[in-house]
């Protein structure tokens, strides 16, 4: 067992970001006498799971698999879903042991596939480098358990706090490694959400515009009083899909879906968003929604320029505290904070 | 030449924090052979340089050091200071090269002493792991070039920006391992700075309180009314030196200095510090000091608590810019982010 195997698995595992949703990322590396012989990962919604990528793709080198040895992130499935059980097929190439990152989150079938192996006499190990196997299946993880997306924050503010240097005023903060990072999360998460203030102020375009992005993330903007239907926002020319939820009977274009509900708290938003199969939520703001949102929030993604307003729009419009330090990393000259819920450290 | 032996006499020269002001911090490393002899650093102010430590350090481990090689952060002096000059010593010994980490940043010395070893046949190489050499005296550049202190800015915030939650209600924000940081700061810098509005509301004792605090900073109270004077701080019946720049005749107690001065703008005051031979200082709050420093600032510390005060006090009270990212680093929970204007990058 070689932890460094694990370490490619996740790395393959990464190469699904943004098509898998709300499929877990997952990766597969088959090693044998020391010598990696095949990689795969779960490439998009509905595909072939990890392992059988990774079967394949060594068969198609022609290697001789029996014997050999399967570094896994995530628990293989015993289940028939849209594919039969990686377990069964784990067992009949006759690999020697399975070393998993982590079990499926999922109670019903946790421990379930490890046994499975066990059973017909294969090593199983699982538990390597779990808190990364872990990290790359957290969104699938708090779908499949609550139903609801896990919700992210993300705020760009000045080092002293404020989101913009005056109300309304527009105003990039960060800086473009920064920007590219923030795209790197829409790419990520499967929806982006604003506010109705923040659609008109700002105008977005809310697509993923680097040469890393898969496909753009739907939009989706709470508009309580329909303002949105009476302005010609460029998002709604662009492909792709746009989700409203408003309680006013407006007309929106054709190709925008509207919700309407008279609740616009973020518990009905975040079930209604679960029921449609979003898994995920990028908060990109502006105050109102974030302040709302924040007590939902599974993460929150915040950049600091180095520049001070000395006044403006302060992001929350009240106390919270209750999340801790994940990681923090420069975006010259931006700097970039992530932080967890204390409940889930 | 091996950039693990410069690392080395880095670390050396670091053990004299908080000693060695307004000398600059120095390491040196004897090698001989590519096996370490011996190692020395400028250890208090008007002490041995790090080049005679290390010297005297490897004869009386009864090595023969001619022939060896020396390592020393900065460049050796050829003037006679308090100690006569370093480059006579070093080509007496008969060492065989000379790695220099940076120049002496004084015009009047900077390439001297390269000169007068190379002169002696000597191989002489600047320029190793240069910009950590630089940052090692980066006090004492700043102040030999200007004859001002090194300006410092601390400032602990909630993620949101503010440093109290509540105007004039203190709240401590950060953790015990961002506290142990500060308080490396206060042993790194010569002086702290407050105002007396701080002074009063928090009465903080401003010393330096870990095990590896080797004195404590000379405490700075900007007082220009005379506040102070009436209440009883605790400082007062500290240790060690504080001194009260004010324009008003309050009487302070004996062990106070107080320098009168109508104007109580930065420049003034650290014109005063930079004549009292005062190299660096610590501007540790509040919010109105903050603000008047900032501009004269050549570095800011900056701590976020991973809490939100929704509103409060922020720290300062106009827009700035011309900063940029050092480097950040964690202190759980907390995070901290270092800054250095643009110009000195």
């Amino acid at each position: 067992m070689d932890e460094k195997f694990m370490e490619l698995a996740i790395e393959e595992a990464r190469k699904g970001e943004g098509l898998v949703n709300p499929n877990p990322l997952v990766g597969a590396v088959i090693v044998k006498n020391g010598k990696i012989l095949s990689t795969g990962y779960h490439e998009y919604f509905g595909g072939r799971h990890a392992e059988i990528v990774a079967i394949e793709n060594a068969k198609k080198m022609g290697y001789d698999i029996k014997g050999a040895e399967i570094y896994v992130t995530l628990e293989p499935c015993v289940h028939y879903g849209k594919t039969p059980p990686c377990t069964d097929r784990i067992i009949r190439e006759g690999f020697s042991a399975v070393y998993i990152g982590t079990l499926d989150p999922n109670p019903m079938v946790h421990g379930k596939g490890e046994e499975k192996l066990k059973n017909a006499g294969i090593c199983v190990k699982h538990g390597i480098l779990e808190v990364k196997a872990k990290e790359l299946i957290e969104v699938f993880a708090k779908y499949m358990k609550t139903k609801m997306p896990f919700v992210a924050l993300k705020l760009a503010m000045s080092l002293d706090g404020f989101i913009t240097s005056m109300r309304g005023k527009r105003e990039r903060i960060t800086s473009d490694r920064a920007r590219e990072k923030v795209h790197r999360l829409r790419n990520y998460y499967s929806a982006i959400m604003i506010g109705s203030k923040t659609a008109i102020s700002d105008d977005p375009l809310l697509t993923c515009r680097y040469s890393f992005c898969k496909r753009n993330p739907i939009r989706i903007i709470l508009d309580r009083s329909g303002k949105t239907a009476k302005v010609n926002l460029k998002l709604f020319a662009q492909e792709g899909r746009t989700i409203i939820f408003t309680s006013s009977n407006e007309r929106w274009p054709e190709n925008v879906e509207v919700i309407r509900k008279d609740d616009l708290s973020p518990e009905p938003i975040l079930k209604a968003l679960g029921k449609m199969g979003i898994d995920s939520v990028l908060v990109e703001g502006g105050a109102n929604v974030a302040s709302q949102f924040i007590n939902y929030a599974d993460k929150i993604h915040l950049f600091y320029a180095p520049i001070a307003f000395g006044n403006g729009l302060s992001p929350f419009d009240r106390k919270f505290k209750g999340f801790t330090t994940k990681r923090v990393e420069v975006y010259h000259p931006d700097i970039y904070w992530e932080l967890i819920p204390c409940s889930q450290v």
